[in-house]
């Protein structure tokens, strides 16, 4: 090892890395998987179509899961939590959303949800809904009347607002109308790759300035394809910093471990329209990044691309943590 | 009798009478006051908020209130069913919605709520939802792509686009996305009375240029209040029967029977919002229309607007009839 490389493997072991969002087929062997590649915190998705019966489903099994694999993992409720976690060898998850379909049309859900642990929750995943506009939808009517009444109440609660997967208009005004500060988990900017899932700037300086989180996103579809290299991925990483500060910048990989071709069917389908003729694939991941294991390559990727060890350490964990720190307080009235 | 009110009397009690809409708490007394009335087929709403599994629910209690009283009561799922009941001097109840919750995310469940004998669904109550826009939403996204499946969807199986509630951007789009024609159950035209759940002229002309029906609406606050006279109201009908032609226009009264005050605050607040510090109330009726054993007096009302005897029949039913003749034979592709 070179003197730089065993520096940035030190960095990389000290660090609390916190990942925005994975959507993992989750077991014993995926959290390994984490804990290899040193990944503490992750805000795992729990539900993207489903309702709120089967996503009550979900939760009781995530409590199973961390029961029957505590040596190893153990479920997080606060930013502490995640740093105890650290300290303890154990990976921390939070448990999210990437809709608001488990709320259906009952504000009351919100609190219902946090009060069984759930901390993060996407205002729409890929179609719009009783809250708001998709980024895939053609139309982006913005924040419903019953969207502010979401977005007021996960404000109370203490859940964070994420909108990755949602459009443009409705995200500027869930920024415009949230008292706490919201996060983007995992997308990145369209100068980087041109994608409606990634975000205009307009649309990223709106979350920085209230003093949000944007999570870079390693997704093949919203990184440009496998061709992409780490230094590229890196330097994105850098110019957000330099454009938004150190402090509102980290990473959210979408990782997708241990699922079949059936899963990303469900994700692009779901219920809403027929299954296309010809099954859906997974896109291929760039070799530097095929899953959880491989964040130390991003570490390095980061050194190498200049960044200081403080930015460095925002970026892979820190910023995640003081924004759960401050957003999971709750208590904000609208 | 004067002989004018001897011919209204034997052309009310001749002509097949049906209600584009009502929403009662249905049971055997309120099926008496249809027939009191003279009423032979309804749109029953079945549904307004609630989702898949409290609308089986609904559906199995209709059962069970037409078994308990097949005497005076039928579920129709043809035009003829509703014929049939008038000699048989039975109500003919065709089961609808006033959203597309029940479907939940899932277009396949049109055939499913189709099959249990579910004919008509308005594509959404008074909230956006995942097909589209309402006319209480600040913004209308236009009909969505899930939105696309659905009324592609139920022009296959036979049920009826309804936009009474929905929004205008919506409610263009969906008389053009269906391949049937559409209706407004349950509104009156904005140049009436201007207010969100009416429908400005191009609404209007749009649904009846593609062969649909209108249904002039009682309902006190799209009515124009308890003062608004019958007179008043079939010079609208009559005007409206100028504008579109004969076979276009027909009656929606939205009757509410039989519930308290506790129904209307659920109507307006679902589980959507916080209910609101001052409980809801129902609007006064005008005195010339409490609810459906008043239909005789609209009978007058149209013959006195100077309404041809064909054309009165063709408001009071027939209008509605040959609608579900053709939308209700489905097999229509998009």
């Amino acid at each position: 090892m070179t003197p730089h490389a065993s520096d940035a493997r030190r960095l990389h072991d000290d660090a609390v890395i916190v990942d925005g969002l994975q959507i993992n087929n989750w077991n014993r062997e995926v959290i390994q998987e984490l804990r290899t590649g040193g990944v503490t915190g992750v805000n795992a998705t729990a539900a993207v179509w489903e309702g709120t019966e089967q996503t009550l489903r979900a939760v009781g099994e995530w409590y199973q899961l961390t029961r029957n694999n505590q040596d190893i993992v153990v479920l997080a409720e606060t930013a502490d939590d995640i740093r105890k976690a650290k300290d303890e060898g154990r990976v921390a998850v939070v448990l999210g959303f990437q809709n608001t379909s488990p709320f259906g049309d009952d504000y009351r859900m919100v609190e219902v949800f946090h009060r069984l642990g759930v901390r993060v929750a996407q205002l729409t995943y890929n179609n719009q809904n009783a809250v708001g506009g998709s980024c895939y939808e053609p139309e982006d009517s913005g924040l419903t009347r019953f969207g502010r009444v979401i977005v007021s109440e996960m404000n109370r609660v203490g859940m964070l607002v994420d909108l990755s997967h949602v459009g443009n208009r409705t995200s500027l005004e869930a920024v415009e109308a949230s008292s706490a500060p919201v996060a983007i988990t995992h997308a990145n900017p369209t100068w980087f790759v041109d994608n409606p899932r990634n975000k205009p700037d307009e649309v990223i300086r709106a979350v920085a300035t209230a003093g949000g989180v944007v999570g870079c996103c390693l997704y093949p579809i919203v990184l440009g394809g496998a061709a992409t290299t780490v230094a590229e991925f890196c330097a994105m990483v850098a110019r957000l910093v330099d454009d938004l500060g150190p402090d509102q910048v980290a990473l959210g990989s979408d990782c997708t471990r241990n699922w079949g071709d059936d899963y990303v069917e469900w994700l692009r389908s779901g219920h809403w329209r027929p299954r296309g003729e010809t099954a859906a694939q997974w896109p291929e991941w760039p070799y530097w990044f095929r899953g959880p294991e491989d964040f130390p390559r991003v570490t390095d990727g980061l050194i190498d691309a200049g960044l200081d060890e403080k930015t460095v350490r925002g970026v892979l964990g820190e910023n995640w943590l003081r924004l759960f720190d401050d957003v999971f307080a709750g208590g904000r009235s609208s």
